[in-house]
């Protein structure tokens, strides 16, 4: 199939600027997004949350895109009207239907440039090994089905998308390197989706390395769920460095070294990112493994 | 004149988490910050912007304790009421006066270890001078008495004060490393406090170098106020690194540098702190000075 619209979406979280601005500068230029054959909409997704300088109004926008949410018509708060809303113009079956969602974040944690796959479809298997050959710092990040599916992510919306995930960058700030360096990666996108549709896709890695999430950990807690300890200084910035087995995670605030109880090296992502601390997450543990990007025949 | 009383406050801005987690700390282990001859209280400054997760609930605590907002009824914010009771308690006159006041706050910009004085009383400075001996990474700061009467900051409720700002550190996370720092300049502090009052204070340098604020620059904007560009990569985290003349300092959206049109090399701070883009700041400019740390005779 070919894709006949692109949507890019900045602002699905009120507080991350990156994609905002970038939103914000293609609507102002929106020749520097138009390419040959297919059209590309621009959306900020919860305009509120990022009026009032917040992630969201009364709930996680990027968690509302489930079928059980958008089929819910109970649901009263701003972001569920918001994901149908969104999800009645631009998803599958709506009055704009995009074929290809990027969705545009950033995070406390030092994710560098991140790919998040919404499937394992071939497309965006070779979209992301594309992105890697682009900038070889390029990183790809899977969440297995099930959890995806209870995730409701915008990116889901349509037959493919990813989500650029940027950082490490404070919420509420804008980086230039990595602003530039998204801008770069959007740019990439629509080049590879003009190409594609002309049914000349470059040639891309094979395989493709996919760091699939296996598992979240959260802070150490007392009984009343409140934090008690912290990432442990050696793991602050260190997403996608391994974490062997018997290796201190987190620090006390007393300073006692709580070690990483599981048996498998695995390699750690979204570590200390601030908007987790509320889902009980201080990181979730993902395992390299390699896809092939060619066309099974 | 002897201290007999020190406040330590947390939670000032309510997402800045170092402070928060020190003072819940130093509440449930009180002795941590016994010493003999005075006593140390501790406040969690704004919990009620900590509970929803914001830097404030109405407005800025830390810009509520200049004089003519403590003393007008009219002002009715949750923030403004805030100070009014806190001033009442701790401060200069209030029912459990304290003679220092010791605020703990953290910033997205690269401030490391930043001592901002309340005041240039020689206490301060010699409080000051010490911090930096203990830890030559201490750098200190002081806004020229203009503004600081209009800010209205929490340090000033009393006769001594000072503000610890540390980062980079993202708004609603925890860094164990700055966690651990400021702690141990809280400890500083109060072993200071101690000997000072039995008479035999450290000795400490001469001179001290104070960078004095000398302006803020903001950002480029439109004419409604819409941020423009961003802080020039080059000096993104290179708070305390001097600026010349002539040097870029903004990158628009389009890849345009603005260049520092000022005449004289000096030094910035706090640049791109998150909560200082709706204070029309992008940074501060600064002026090291030297000041004596003796009294004089």
């Amino acid at each position: 199939m070919k894709i006949k619209r692109t949507l890019i979406v900045g602002g699905t979280q009120g507080n991350e600027l990156t994609g905002i601005y970038l939103v914000k500068k293609f609507e102002r230029e929106p020749k520097l997004i138009q390419r040959e054959g297919f059209e590309t909409c621009t959306l900020l997704a919860n305009e509120k949350a990022y009026e009032i300088g917040k992630r969201y109004v009364d709930t996680d926008l990027n968690r509302c895109f489930q079928s059980s949410c958008l089929n819910n018509l109970k649901l009263s708060s701003y972001e569920a009207q918001r994901a149908k809303v969104i999800h009645h113009t631009f998803g599958t079956g709506g009055n704009r239907p995009a074929d290809l969602v990027v969705d545009l974040h950033s995070t406390t944690s030092n994710m560098g440039l991140t790919i998040i796959l919404a499937s394992k479809k071939l497309f965006n298997l070779q979209l992301a090994a594309y992105l890697c050959d682009v900038n070889p710092k390029v990183k790809v990040l899977y969440s297995a089905p099930k959890t995806l599916e209870n995730l409701g992510y915008l990116h889901s919306i349509c037959e493919f998308g990813c989500t650029i995930e940027v950082g490490a960058i404070a919420q509420g700030i804008l980086d230039a390197r990595l602003f530039q360096q998204t801008e770069k990666l959007v740019h990439a996108i629509l080049d590879y989706v003009q190409a594609y549709n002309q049914g000349v896709p470059p040639q891309v890695r094979d395989p493709l390395t996919v760091y699939q999430s296996i598992n979240a950990l959260d802070f150490p807690r007392n009984k009343d769920g409140e934090v008690q300890g912290m990432i442990h200084p050696r793991l602050q910035f260190a997403d996608y460095k391994p974490i062997h087995p018997g290796e201190p995670i987190f620090l006390t605030f007393d300073g006692e070294e709580i070690v990483y109880e599981g048996k498998e090296v695995l390699i750690p992502v979204f570590l200390n990112e601030s908007a987790y601390y509320e889902k009980g997450v201080a990181m979730f543990m993902t395992r390299p493994e390699n896809f092939s990007t060619k066309q099974s025949s």
